[in-house]
């Protein structure tokens, strides 16, 4: 057995960082402009607040100037919509988050939905899922782009290879299942309902985990050689994946943390460059 | 071995439209007027000659109005866009089809994605597919509609199945894909990139052909039991099925003609019959 290759997702988002922080030195250069990236949340949901101010560090580290727009937890759909729509008339607004989760009182799907399209560098509109899924030009989901990102910079082959996407989320499942089939590889989504579902993951030389239960991929149900991407993260750091069984038999993984989560930062960052880039006419590269 | 069963398409659709009659006959009772499908042709084609009459002549059983407008070969995407554009604007307008496939010089995408979501009764704007897969309210698909609509009334049990699309065309193997997975099976999707296609046919319950090609699926392929649904209509009244030799192993198949082609019209005037009920804000049932 050799041993399984890391998919190290913090030292890649790092590397990303450093050609973005190029790139926006070239849009200060050139307009006297940084981009900017508008995050809402609303309520204060712990594990928001500290994916916001994550968000916020990479934005500073980059050079993105991070808006952070803080609603209070009885904000209605109405009003977070009307604080959407505001920034997406907002020509200094190049990007617009809205932290997941809101609370469950809050229509989040119409949340998504007005976020201009052109400024949805989180990739969480369903146009921007359809017109991504019919490869038209869009953002893309940030944590399917981080994965994709990264599979490709470890040159994991990803055309004519099964590919087994468990869970079926909107921002997470369902992007990632279309991205890997617009990869060219051979999709199979599970779920709960799922039969036999250890089965189904055994024929897959890519698993992309993203349920949300703390190990719930087992060691045995995966086939000798494949590769195995975590995108749980569950209290503790603890992936939706039994790595630590799990590894002897793969060829790679991504760890937990440090490796679809930095992906994932890293991918909504860069579109907000790439957005200002857009606004600015400004050619990468 | 049981006699496999036939999903009839056929008849099923002359049953829906009797329905729709009656629905059209309500709304014409209580607003003095019909539901008006506007249907768009570009050029010369004669297969979509052929499905333009068909679907108006559909539309004149059930009593819907439908608007043929015929746009010369050498019409560009903007002027399509621009016809589209003033449909949308038509109060009188209820549905909008373009009928595909359109000249190759035209971008078809842009033409879909500029039909208004409320009119767009054939389901094949990007964000109708976005939010269709995010089970948000919206049109469907219009040929995906009729073959789920197809299994449900054989009641094909769909939950926990393992469903394998073959084809990842946008107005088919994508929106199917996703409303099979909606429906809670498990669902795989193969392209002319998958490896070892006939293995993967083999472990589906049940198989959805959409790829185009005269009799691809070989009989050998479909495992004993599985049921067969041929989206495939190719010149010589021929599906992508073998479906011949396939028959004696499947457990129920929809004929080719007379199975899945009827349903698509049918989802298509159905979906018209809906949008003039919301519009003139009359509940069906």
């Amino acid at each position: 057995m050799q041993t399984p290759m890391i998919l190290d997702g913090k030292a890649l988002a790092k590397s990303v960082e450093q050609e973005l922080q190029v790139r926006v030195q070239r849009i200060k250069d050139k307009t006297g402009r940084v981009p900017v990236l508008a995050t809402i949340i609303v309520g204060n949901d712990p594990a928001s607040v500290t994916y916001v101010r994550m968000k916020g560090n990479a934005c500073n580290r980059v050079g993105i100037r991070p808006l952070k727009i803080e609603m209070p937890e009885e904000s209605t759909t109405e009003d977070v919509i009307r604080q959407i729509q505001a920034l997406n008339e907002d020509p200094d607004v190049h990007g617009i988050l809205l932290q997941h989760p809101v609370p469950r009182h809050i229509d989040e799907m119409a949340c998504f939905n007005s976020i201009d399209l052109a400024k949805d560098v989180d990739g969480v509109n369903t146009n921007t899922f359809g017109r991504m899924s019919m490869q038209m030009d869009a953002f893309k989901s940030a944590t399917p782009l981080g994965i994709i990102t990264l599979l490709k910079h470890y040159n994991i082959p990803l055309e004519g290879r099964e590919a087994v996407v468990i869970g079926r989320s909107p921002i997470l499942g369902k992007p990632v299942a279309m991205m890997l089939l617009n990869e060219n590889a051979t999709v199979t989504i599970c779920h709960s309902k799922t039969k036999d579902l250890p089965e189904v993951v055994r024929r897959a030389d890519i698993v992309v985990a993203a349920v949300g239960k703390p190990e719930f991929v087992k060691a045995d149900w995966v086939k000798e050689g494949c590769v195995l991407v975590d995108a749980g993260y569950n209290p503790g750091n603890i992936g939706d994946i039994d790595l630590k069984n799990a590894i002897a038999k793969c060829s790679a993984y991504t760890p937990v943390p440090g490796g679809v989560g930095p992906m994932t930062i890293s991918s909504l960052i860069r579109q907000t460059v790439e957005s200002a880039e857009r606004k600015f006419g400004i050619t990468n590269g």
